[in-house]
């Protein structure tokens, strides 16, 4: 088990060292019980995707909420989730390598002991077919695998690509008793991130439009879908409201970050507050600019530069550990040498996967004491 | 200490679960092998950059072949490497918070205790005052640091901006007994990946130009810089024969990346080949592309996006756990389910930060055996 540095508890913010990453506790809990209260009022189940915070005690706190479990990308996401006591775990992604797989019908049959749940995404008929193989080499139980069909409604990455192939990997499904099918997995990543409320919501229309047709031809075929799951931190008022989504995956609104805050608000979602930052610290000053210690080994760049809570500094990129701040406006004033910053990262996901921990405050960044350090669990958890 | 998976060491690279991180011993050790010839044969030490590797075993094997020692670019860093074994380390960066300070003093007394050595730099009045406060502190015996002055070179980013200030600080530093002034830290990254060499030639020549000026001023003032520090993968030849360099800090040549890749080869430098790659496996094939299991949680992009060993297929972007894989040519084939690739990174040092161990092969990744499972001991360490 990785250790956390939990000398920090009960100590004031000014005590953290530069760079880490920092939670705004009181903003992180009103954020969950937002989506929370989202979701009851929609009738749809929240089912967060884990793959953003990787800790097993968020995903704990998220249950204790009302989540009916967690997603994740990854088979040693859910073995690290799972050996921290999560006990419902959703592998929202394909798995072909067999080794692999026996891993996964492993964890299936500890979850199940707990009476836990473990479901998987298939998109192939060699992927069902390894899946059954590997269940039967562990003479897994009937029906203690739920799985989940892609459907590739526009995000254009992994899924099946016609209500027919829907059918015959159901009908795969159904020849073999360890498995249950369990709906349809229906992502589309790329309408999380556009701007306007009208793209998103044409976006989504297209989505419920291809479910429903797929979910007529299993209804046809004695073969229905229980459920439709999926959905993100973008879109899923869409979702929720387009008549057959039952369960919502969004997993960023817990931190939000710097690329959904570009999103224009759609008023048919609550908005959440940033609850992730880089604390960080000037090191550097000249007469044009000063420079910070957190790079892109402290925050992931890919969408987007962070931005410097307060927004009068604007943050470029100063490469691996530094980042160049100058002055948002030309009357602006350059930091003072050992200032300290607070970044908002571009995207929460990979960067908390930059870190071992993530440090909790309660009472605000300025005045606010540790309350909590919670570990990245599945940090780094790749396979 | 980090467990690292070796269970591994004597399995054929087919057991290597993916995605990992895998080093071709074979092609490293020629490169390490080509570089050290190189600093041989032009007179100059080697200190490599171990903010690339971060890893002990790699920053010993670079020392066992004639490297003076290592430069990182922090505290944690430097402590990570030295906790390891590794006990000639310089910071090559400021570090301002007097909480850090304290640990680089303590980490020089450990270091000289192993009769090793640290260095660091800085680009402050404020950092050597602080520096020395920590040292008086500790009661630092005499001239247990070495401290060289940061001149910007024109990367843009730490360093003063003359030579007036670089007297000053030199100045400065000589009041401290605990503080021995080295020389000057003089790094220009961005001309690293300037593609032209004739692009390159001219950013050095500046570079040269900058530091002899700067050389002048000190050696009339009766503090001559003793030693001229730098250079990166791109352009140490050019370091080399400027005639003021007496040391190389290129890290990135041990492993190579795509991006260095892309450079046009300088003809005064030793090429080096890629021995750094990422292992992923195809999870899903439709009629357009198919997708592999790594995305920028297994590998940087801020650089570039990855190339696919052989050519034969270009990777683009499908998120964090996610490559979309299509053919170079309109005439060319998209792989199969499960087959195996090799991503070539486009960043070698942000990669290396995302895994906890690098898995060491002999004999070539298609028929070779896993050696040596080296950990990533510095891994995440970013204070």
């Amino acid at each position: 088990m990785k250790q956390v540095h939990d000398k920090l508890i009960g100590q004031p913010v000014s005590h953290i060292d530069t760079p880490a990453l920092v939670i705004d506790l009181d903003a992180m809990e009103r954020n969950l019980s937002q989506m929370m209260a989202f979701a009851k009022s929609h009738q749809v189940r929240l089912r967060p995707h884990a793959k953003m915070h990787k800790s097993a005690a968020l995903a704990k706190l998220q249950m204790q909420a009302g989540a009916v479990g967690v997603c994740v990308q990854k088979t040693s996401e859910a073995e690290a989730l799972a050996a921290e006591g999560v006990d419902d775990i959703y592998i929202s992604n394909e798995v072909i390598a067999p080794h692999k797989l026996t891993r996964v019908v492993a964890l299936a049959k500890t979850l199940a002991k707990r009476e836990g749940r473990l479901a998987i995404a298939v998109d192939s008929l060699a992927g069902v077919q390894r899946l059954a193989d590997a269940a039967d080499e562990a003479s897994l139980p009937a029906s203690l695998i739920d799985v989940f069909i892609e459907l590739d409604v526009g995000h254009g990455r992994c899924g099946v690509h016609s209500s027919d192939a829907v059918l015959e990997l159901a009908q795969e499904i159904s020849l073999h008793t360890a498995l249950r099918f369990a709906g349809l997995q229906a992502y589309h990543g790329r309408a999380q991130h556009l701007r306007s409320v009208e793209e998103r919501r044409t976006a989504i229309e297209t989505v419920v439009a291809i479910v429903k047709q797929a979910c007529t031809v299993l209804d046809e075929a004695g073969l229905p879908a229980a459920l439709i799951t999926g959905a993100g931190t973008g879109t899923f008022g869409l979702e929720a409201t387009g008549g057959v989504f039952g369960e919502l995956q969004a997993g960023s609104f817990l931190f939000m970050d710097a690329d959904y805050a570009s999103n224009e608000p759609d008023p048919a979602q609550p908005q959440f507050e940033h609850a992730l930052f880089v604390k960080t610290q000037v090191m550097s000053v000249s007469a044009e600019h000063a420079v910070c210690d957190a790079g892109h080994k402290s925050h992931a760049i890919e969408s987007g530069l962070p931005r410097v809570r307060g927004g009068l500094l604007t943050y470029a990129n100063g490469g691996d550990e530094h980042g160049i701040l100058r002055p948002s406006k030309p009357e602006g004033e350059l930091p003072a040498l050992g200032e300290v910053l607070w970044l908002i990262p571009g995207h929460c996901d990979p960067t908390v996967n930059l870190h071992d921990q993530m440090i909790g405050v309660r009472g605000g960044l300025e005045t606010g004491v540790v309350e909590q350090v919670i570990r990245v669990d599945a940090r780094g958890a790749l396979t």
